[in-house]
């Protein structure tokens, strides 16, 4: 009976949670990551001081380059998400004050760890909102489409078209799988308790990895096991990736994703640059 | 009474210039301008020669750029442009005049300076036409996308996608921001009259920098002082760029345009190149 | 009276030939033979071990390009091929047994070279066939747009957008151009008919081409003359392609096509990759 009744207020929970607007909490601290990301970018603040238009651009291709990449997918206008004046001037106004405030304090404030990662657990919110999005557009427009639905979630997942294949980029992809099969209705899951139990997941994994300056995978065991099966891959390749790389050792694999690089070189960068 | 009277004139005549029609005249000016730009580009005649075709879709691809990227923009057809047939065998004439007439004749004659100033002047008329026509375009698409109006003109006045940010290009994104004010009603004035003014400038601005052999900017001294309050970039050096380089100073900025090389250098190089 | 016969013969034959299905015989064929050259490409292999995801998309790539990039071309969707799961899955078939089957087995018979020679023709037909769907598919959309015709007609047959203008590309081209003139009842010739003679012509190139391991072009001596005659090109250029080159010479060009290069460098690329 108490069963029954935690399931009824899990679902219930789900239900609101998946409700819940994103508008404008949640989309500005997407913003703050995206552009933090852009100024840790070596030559962004240079950029900033020279050519405001030029990282004014930048800044929006970071925050909206999942909805560009989508709509080209689907065959829309790259600019449609440019309709919405208010996200373009809530994401201009971060730009503006991550690179122009004086004595570059709102920086200092979103960059200050605490801060920091309650920002990439409420992105990570986002994030998953815009897989599920992003599949149940691409089922809308090609029913049967299972592909179309996978590789839409995916590049609104992760805001990029390439595999580079690092941590929150496989998240994504798995994500956009999960959406995939719950609507063609293969996993027998609603689509809110999907969106609840994947949203804890990748905030926990995403703080925690921000939080110990980590790249590692959670997936990297699984993984290395299925490839060595399927692909006839050498064993443990995947899991030496968790340990931390030795310090001092530059992340020189052109395959990496721009949210791999850790935390501490970035800073170091980010720092220079000022 | 006479002020009224002037002013009727005056609307009048903008009324009907910007009732004008484009083909064939100011058209083949600006085939013949752009097409120009590609033969000053180092090895566009070795290309010529080797593979026409190759040569031919380069002289589209400057000649319709513009219309390219702003079907792009919208999510039209790239090639949408290429069903007008007798633009693109206009386009095709001029490319073979220019780069296979016998004797290098027309060339010699739309390069020479006199001719080129005309065929310069009437070039930015096209262009004027671009950037109000891009912008009706995309507020027909988008009632309330101002951004979308700004960058769809922007883009059919610079035929790239890329914000250079040398002279014509920043001017074509003032263009565009003021044909966005006009077409939201911001700005009360008749559009007829806005095209008539903005080609007016364009065409002096483009005419004495191609005379001067110049690349400055008439807007150099506002934004120095804009950016120097808004974003802290230190003054002066906007105004800079108004200068000649000294003799024998190599353009090697990469965020130049195409547009920008000074025309000494590029007649040295399509000399070397014949 | 028999040469009537003969007549009405070859049209029911070309018109049975011309109604036959793709899927799955040629398809796989297709898919086959497209799969081996990215298995000829140097790295793929090891690509193949490392990410199996990005080799799997770089697969998919090289089979359905031609797809993505016409429908690109026409402003649909890039991904509206990927609604027919059956292709995608029997071309991921295909990788996966040419790149993981045990002890290389598939991919030694597909290699061998009668084999190889029987595919390659099979896939002619099938390359042939999107031609003429390209050139519909474009008349369709656009009555009068005779470029556009061209330009989508020759994207199905080669797979590219760059007009590398190597023989098998230089073909796909004439083929559009014909299937054009067709289309538009300037040809005085059934669609069947055209499909059938252009596809032994293919077929037969392709298959001499490849059992010679040669790459010239069985058009070079009407292309010297026709350029030479419009665009001033020096005489016997074109004709020295047809000459094997000399042994050891490396394929330098950048603008050779990715079929182009000899069979024998390949293979011993392919050798040395696994």
């Amino acid at each position: 009976m108490e069963n029954v009744l935690a399931v009824l207020n899990l679902g219930d929970f789900a239900q609101a949670f998946s409700k819940m607007g994103m508008f404008p909490v949640f989309d500005v601290a997407y913003y703050i990551v995206s552009i933090l990301y852009l100024k840790y970018e070596p030559g962004s603040v240079e950029v900033s001081r020279r050519s405001p238009v030029a990282s004014w651009l930048c800044a929006m291709l970071y925050c909206f380059s999942s909805y560009i990449l989508a709509d080209i997918m689907l065959g829309s206008s790259p600019l449609d998400y440019f309709q919405y004046n208010s996200h373009i001037l809530l994401a201009s106004a971060v730009w503006y004050l991550i690179f122009y405030c004086p004595l570059n304090l709102f920086y200092k404030c979103v960059a200050f760890l605490p801060v920091k990662l309650v920002l990439v657990a409420l992105k990570e919110v986002v994030r998953t909102r815009k897989i599920a999005a992003g599949v149940h557009h691409a089922h809308h427009a090609y029913h049967h489409g299972y592909f179309i639905m996978v590789i839409v979630g995916y590049v609104k997942g992760t805001s990029q078209l390439l595999f580079a294949l690092g941590s929150p980029t496989k998240a994504s992809l798995y994500g956009a799988i999960l959406f995939t099969l719950q609507e063609s209705h293969w996993l027998p899951v609603s689509k809110s308790v999907l969106i609840l139990v994947f949203t804890l997941f990748m905030a926990t994994t995403k703080v925690v990895m921000t939080a110990r300056h980590s790249h590692g995978s959670p997936f990297s065991l699984v993984e290395s096991w299925t490839c060595h099966l399927l692909f006839g891959s050498p064993l443990g390749g995947g899991e030496e990736d968790n340990h931390h790389p030795p310090a001092g050792a530059a992340p020189s694999s052109p395959l990496k994703s721009k949210e791999e690089l850790s935390e501490g070189a970035r800073k170091r960068k980010a720092k220079k640059a000022e």
